[in-house]
């Protein structure tokens, strides 16, 4: 068995990452389509060693196809993902446009893989920080069960997109040469810089991000009664997304039992010697299939609670590896037919 | 009245900044001494528009001075600062070394200002972090009663010293020419990366530098049995600290009266425009007298609680300015005089 595939958004930075890693964990793929806008039709694409032509995203290129990621905008997603499904191609959705609809699965493949089978012919990826601190805080739920957290964000450049990485990198050369570099993906400059602003800002103070964070962590979890409070920030990094989190459990916690909780959990692995300055960093962990847990503590402040720091790539796990280990779910347990919800 | 003043540790990030704002502060000096190892003795350092020649730190040059300020390590402090309180000269310490003495008032003077009148020649400067998150908790703890707090920081080079700000400077200088850039101030590379480690980790798994906001926020406020729980991160920004912070209060709280009661606290003011992109951001509180509190909101997981993010110059409030304001403070209440702890 194998898969004709297409990408949507094929040229931002996730959809790079997409073509790379279908290739290197070889998924069986039979046929590979690349789409954008009418903007990059007709770009060629590297795709191991041989070039794509980018063909314009629209209704009729997911006819004969058996699935597609998508990770361009929330709108995109919102006009085309139903059309492919209802041509029979299955659809993984890197925007935020389905994941809250009870009508389709959202997937963490090793947190809650048995929903994955239960869609409707589109499987929403989580958001990139809600994965990072998820593949931290889902065996510790496990073992103990987790009843609020909170959490503060420090997140990569790469999260916007390829333009923030090149707006860093161009305002760190006028740093060093001098000469301006403007703030234009940003509203104001992230080189040396923090901005506490991730997403769009809604009445309640808090950010769409934030909010992401709220409500992905209990659905994914399938704890309703989930309490939650995030801060999102942008840091100058280039990659990979890191998330300060402190919890509250239901049961007694213990160090020992964490770290074993953590070990044992695939897609996460612990760092954590700081008396020999081992501990995850947004450097190392560029690149990198597994999460990254560290600076585990009994939480001085929260009633059974641990308090850690946790790094995962935000192209990789938190973006198209995530969405490739679906694909690889559902294909191992055969779950690719749908039947179009509420028919 | 007008002081004859030492500054020891005058050669430092701090002790610049200690000059530069005596003097533009027009803090009453009839005389400047200014203090460092013998490695610096008869370097000649810049204060204001002459030169004055660094003298090496030792018990003697307290003699005849009516204050000091020590910004030192906290080894020179245990060494020195009693040896200048037995010579009458009154000691605002910087360093850790004395904080937590049960003699010792710990001051940030728009908070526990009645305290430094109780000193017996030795006052101690809180940590960094700590006044730039009190900034924000003080005035909501009077509106509330603060409970408890959850803190993650954001740490500005510059509170390392000016070693770690030529360290990433000479880090993205490498990044954009080439070449290399060794980390020597930090174990791992700062420029671009993120570090959980800021000062050195003890055998809880938390650092020196989080059981100090924990612990100094409960001596500063009076509030023995506030729980806190921090996780303190440096970041590659060169000059002013972030706080994300997580509250909990005794009684219901509301965005409303939360912003009255920071507006009108000294020191602090509201930066909390987020639908104009308007937040405290480091590059704008760097050389700033002010703390910036922004991105407050109720939060989302603890019971009367209110989330926030507050940003503050580590090398002015956070250090140089606080101690400069005790001075300030002492001199309007003629509280100079002590007589020795324990006698």
């Amino acid at each position: 068995m194998s898969y004709k595939i297409g990408i949507v958004g094929a040229t931002g930075a996730v959809g790079q990452e997409l073509i790379r890693l279908l290739l290197e964990r070889q998924f069986p793929v039979s046929e590979l389509r690349l789409f954008a806008s009418a903007r990059s039709a007709g770009k060629r694409l590297p795709a191991g060693d041989r070039e794509i032509t980018v063909e314009e995203a629209k209704a009729d290129v997911f006819d004969g196809l058996d699935f597609a990621i998508f990770s361009a905008s929330s709108g995109l997603s919102k006009e085309l993902a139903p059309e492919a499904a209802a041509r029979g191609c299955v659809v993984i959705d890197n925007s935020s446009a389905f994941r809250m609809d009870s009508e389709v699965p959202l997937v963490v493949p090793e947190i809650n893989p048995d929903a994955a089978a239960r869609h409707h012919g589109i499987i929403a990826n989580p958001n990139c920080s809600t994965i990072v601190a998820l593949m931290a805080l889902a065996p510790l739920n496990q073992a103990f069960g987790l009843k609020r957290f909170i959490a503060s964000t420090y997140q990569a450049v790469s999260g916007t997109g390829a333009a923030a990485m090149v707006e860093l990198e161009n305002q760190v050369q006028a740093h060093v040469k001098g000469g301006e570099a403007k703030a234009e993906v940003y509203p104001h400059p992230i080189a040396f810089n923090l901005l506490p602003h991730v997403d769009k800002f809604l009445d309640t103070g808090y950010t769409a991000e934030e909010v992401k964070m709220e409500n992905e962590g209990r659905k994914i979890m399938a704890l309703p009664d989930l309490k939650v409070s995030c801060l999102c920030v942008r840091v100058p990094v280039f990659r990979a997304h890191s998330v300060s989190v402190n919890a509250e459990f239901e049961r007694p916690v213990s160090i020992e039992a964490a770290r074993k909780a953590i070990d044992a959990f695939p897609g996460s692995e612990l760092t954590d010697e700081p008396l020999e300055n081992v501990y995850p960093m947004p450097l190392d962990y560029a690149g990198k299939v597994n999460c990254g847990v560290g600076r585990l503590r009994l939480d001085t402040a929260l009633d059974n609670g641990l308090a850690l720091w946790v790094v995962g790539d935000q192209l990789w796990k938190g973006a198209a590896l995530n969405a490739i280990q679906i694909a690889e779910l559902l294909h191992e347990r055969k779950a690719w037919s749908f039947e179009v919800a509420g028919v």
